[in-house]
């Protein structure tokens, strides 16, 4: 073979990159042309994605972000009420999504905020509870900034209870929480706030949260990632479907529960409520994303995606590289995107709809879940978002909901800009 | 297009059947040639196929065998010990497979039969347990004879519980058993009389049993085709595997298992039980199945396979239009075969290694399943056993084992020659 490979030796091939008139003339006269997808940045980009392309520290980071979000292997350790696992005071309420003032928060939003509001005693009457809002009496933080995760409208207030997860490849351990899943039906996630719906989170708070937390202190922690992996296999993708992980969870603490010591119409609506709430595993599987997204936080230089999250009003994103700071943009149609939460949390690390759609993504993403696979595929999930290749390629992430058969949010392509450009400035 | 439907204005096709050398020639030539696998019945079965193909009645005698099996709607209803639900005599024993005599039983059969015994309290040691079997104080009987089915050895005597499952479709409800599976570890399945087997099978009688009875009465009848389909839709096969439609059950059954009125320590035994036992479905699987293939029995003129067993000596099948009668072969290895029991009816309706294998079954089957699917196919799986293409084709029914990764039994082709030569002289 010559040195060039055996170039000359063979048949010539066309490859086509562009506009596509060329490949088609050639095409029209039988000769056989390789087209290659490609599209020049966007002109607006070009500048920060040499900043931060060339930035020496570049590619080590994004390496470094990635290795970290893979290496976690979180556990489900306990559930305790949000007051004493997060330090949440009476007066703070917690929300999905990037941060939000009461003023501009749309409908869904501020009926679980109202509701949060009654459960806590914090107001006697809806209108009251709006005027605690109003004036900022009740203050309002995002749930991110407490590594917490919650779905749709996110709200979480001291006295209700959450699924704790530590990141077992960190010590100390790295630690997330997410509520208890309300279950079907009227909930205060889809905005309601009904005599139902508090009465409900009264019951998870005084029967469910407490055996719960006495059969997990009998069963010890649980492996999250060997039951995804596992659900993962049995049809789950684990945000619109979470029915294999939820009964696989219900296999692992049923006798537990059982021996937690509670009156028997206790374990029975506690089996019930598990067995018939099929995306109860989704809180588990929402606070084991956060903990692994966030060992993969302040690497400076990562372009990698570590938060994706909309309020109801705004969808925002956080980097590695660029701290706490939120870069966020409109969530689309007030009452489509109420639907959205901090649940993408899912995505961000490359499940949820990233799963079916992974070799797509795979084009975005800096790395292959090691033990995350999708049948028929023999590939991992694509994870690790990266923002330079979503500027790049103009491939926005794709995120799905907890409602099975719903259109993926489409987040705002400006985010994902303004994060980029962001990121350049810090380039020394 | 002319009467002939544009043949003649088409490119002329070679179709090639037999011996391959003439369409080896062509293609040499670059003629394109279309291979049709075929080959004659064998010598030896002629006669009895030109019989049977030939009877009037044998097409649609056939097609009521399929309509009839694939019409069974099985519930899980009871949960009882055979003596009540079998009207099973004290001294009487079920096995595996077709009739076996005690002399000619392999190892792993005298051991489940000596550990019956000696559950019943029919012999107070094992040598005992055998002069009473060998002297037929003890009598032996085939599970199928009694409408029941069990896995491996398969022997159930009076005071072991049994799974009631009836068929919805039928007036009165037809009805089929199979005993509770013990679970891992030692077991009187594959031969173990030792005292924790005979242990568990006591406590099974004792806790397990009246608990299942009284949940599933709280409960009411659990849907198995409805299950079972979910089931397939999350991996398993249900044979090897049957994890996904065991949680699916404990999902179903958790609560009302709580409400049960047991003392918590035996509820949490039950749960443990039932969480840590994946083949736990596999006996409401198999009488469910076993309540299906009776349904297609007695069709003059038929046949459709009914039933595939074996008691570790012999195999046996049964066809629709032959009655009770079994045509049997050897079973093969000794230790090996001794694995097969009456599971080989979850293939014998088109489960088990069936669904995977459907494309290449349904080459010997009457029907696609309506309602059970094996992903990513979109075809039914592949359902009633068709003796006449089985022995046309030379295919054998593919048999699996409840032993993930365990090599398939390869049937003894003979008896389904004998059961068509059986069938064949019933035409009049």
């Amino acid at each position: 073979m010559s040195r060039l490979g055996g170039l000359l030796g063979r048949e010539p091939v066309v490859v086509a990159v562009g506009a596509p008139a060329p490949a088609e003339a050639l095409e029209q006269r039988a000769v056989a042309v390789l087209r290659v997808r490609w599209r020049p940045p966007p002109a607006a980009a070009v500048e920060a994605l040499n900043a931060v392309l060339g930035d020496p520290r570049h590619a080590q980071a994004d390496a470094t972000a990635a290795e970290r979000l893979l290496a976690a292997r979180p556990h489900l350790v306990d559930v305790r009420p949000a007051g004493q696992a997060l330090g949440l005071e009476p007066d703070v309420l917690l929300h999905a999504g990037p941060p939000l003032e009461w003023e501009r928060a749309a409908g869904p939003m501020r009926g679980a905020l109202i509701g949060a509001v009654l459960l806590e005693g914090l107001a006697s009457s809806p209108e009251e509870a709006e005027r605690a809002l109003a004036c900022g009496a009740v203050r309002l933080e995002p749930c991110h900034r407490r590594a917490a995760v919650a779905p749709m409208a996110g709200v979480i207030s001291a006295s209700m209870w959450v699924l704790v997860v530590e990141d077992a490849a960190e010590r100390p351990p790295r630690r997330a929480c997410c509520p208890l899943l309300e279950g079907p039906g009227e909930a205060l996630r889809h905005g309601a706030y009904g005599p139902q719906v508090i009465g409900r989170l009264r019951w998870m708070g005084a029967v469910l949260g407490p055996v719960l937390r006495r059969a997990l202190r009998r069963h010890g922690p649980v492996d999250l990632v060997a039951l995804a992996a596992q659900a993962l296999q049995m049809g789950d993708e684990l945000h619109a479907r979470t029915r294999a992980a939820t009964l696989l969870l219900l296999g692992e603490l049923a006798a537990d529960i059982a021996a937690a010591g509670a009156p028997p119409p206790d374990l029975a609506a506690v089996l019930r409520f598990l067995s018939g709430n099929d995306h109860f595993f989704l809180g588990a599987a929402m606070a084991a994303a956060k903990v692994s997204a966030d060992a993969a936080r302040g690497v400076p230089g990562s372009g990698a995606v570590v938060a994706m999250a909309c309020n109801g009003t705004d969808f925002g994103v956080q980097l590695s590289g660029t701290g706490d700071r939120w870069f966020t943009g409109p969530a689309g149609p007030r009452e489509a995107a109420s639907g959205i939460g901090d649940s993408a949390i899912m995505e961000t690390v490359g499940l949820g709809a990233f799963a079916p759609a992974a070799r797509r993504m795979r084009q975005i993403t800096l790395a292959e879940h090691p033990v995350f696979r999708v049948p028929p595929s023999p590939a991992g999930t694509a994870t690790g978002i990266d923002v330079t290749r979503v500027v790049r390629t103009g491939i926005l992430p794709v995120i799905g909901t907890a409602r099975p058969g719903a259109a993926p949010f489409e987040p705002p392509p400006q985010v994902f800009a303004d994060a980029l450009r962001a990121l350049a400035r810090q380039v020394r």
